[in-house]
């Protein structure tokens, strides 16, 4: 049992990856607030916060794309190995530029496939994007006019069509515990 | 004496700003490895590291300028804001720009003005880069053909033309001190 607690106060990136409307921000919200209370230094990385502080210019191209991804990488970087919990919300649809991320970060990425229908995300359309996106107003568009490469093997795998928010949330949770980044909690074990 | 140790544990941003060639580098690496055994957490985000991590395809043009300090300003307060001591060396040529980044990172801030006459700059002509924009081979030089705005109050001043970089360095460690970041080492009193 104590080994499994050897990466407690160790930091760590949660990467949450996913088409828009998978649910990414829904669940990785919760999971912060669970974390702000179980974990003392967390940092959300998310689309909004990049665009405007890391990424402002870059277009959608592959490259550009990958560009972004890879930034976000580098700062999620820079905060696990000083013991933060980062939690990173990106669409990151290419699978090279996650693997080199992962790579990067080494143990203490922890990569969350944020799955769902492509038809249910569409229907969702939370944004009102999809509409734009198949009607051809938005170009490159993952999912609809771009592609999304799938996550090989992922550390967590999210049904968001089949699970509610909270039961996927309580399943990130309970991997980072399983991990050892967390320190057991009887509630949880209770649940 | 407690309240000057009430920031201990705290984190910082060291930001060395001046003309290239004025001896940023030079300083903020031998800070770099003293902190490396007084301070556990010490990030260096350097020139190269951010124009290949974070600001690759951005000019030199003012804007381009200005976005790059803001990102490297951004990275620097998510790791000041968890404990790690940061240390910064960029030209920074304009002043608002680092006046955003102080007002974004608080009094954790300390801007080091390393300082030095273009003549002077220009003569010690490290990488070449001075020939080369004396000649108009490269553009937009800062203290040549583009303008380095002097910091009003830098929380540090070093006139690398009169000071060897020891003794820069030392007191850039002594400031640390007396605003309370770092434990007080005897070693340092005595000197």
């Amino acid at each position: 049992m104590d080994d499994m607690n050897k990466k407690y106060g160790r930091g760590f990136t949660l990467w949450f990856t996913g088409l828009s409307g998978a649910g990414k921000t829904t669940i990785s919200e919760i999971v912060e607030r669970e974390l702000r209370e179980k974990f003392g230094k967390i940092e959300v990385l998310d689309g909004d916060i990049v665009r405007t502080n890391l990424s402002k210019g870059l277009t959608f191209s592959r490259e550009d794309r990958d560009t972004n991804v890879l930034r976000i990488g580098f700062v999620a970087d820079l905060l696990t190995r000083n013991g933060v919990g980062v939690i990173v919300s990106a669409i990151s649809p290419f699978k090279e530029a996650r693997d080199q991320v992962r790579r990067q970060i080494g143990e203490d990425f922890i990569e969350v496939f944020v799955d769902a229908p492509l038809e249910v995300c569409a229907e969702r359309d939370v944004k009102g994007l999809y509409k734009k996106a198949f009607s051809g107003e938005i170009p490159q568009f993952t999912g609809v006019s771009d592609p999304y490469e799938l996550p090989a093997a992922p550390d967590i795998h999210i049904h968001t069509d089949e699970e509610e928010p909270h039961e996927s949330a309580r399943r990130v949770i309970g991997k980072l515990e399983e991990l050892g980044y967390l320190a057991r909690v009887e509630e949880y074990n209770r649940a």
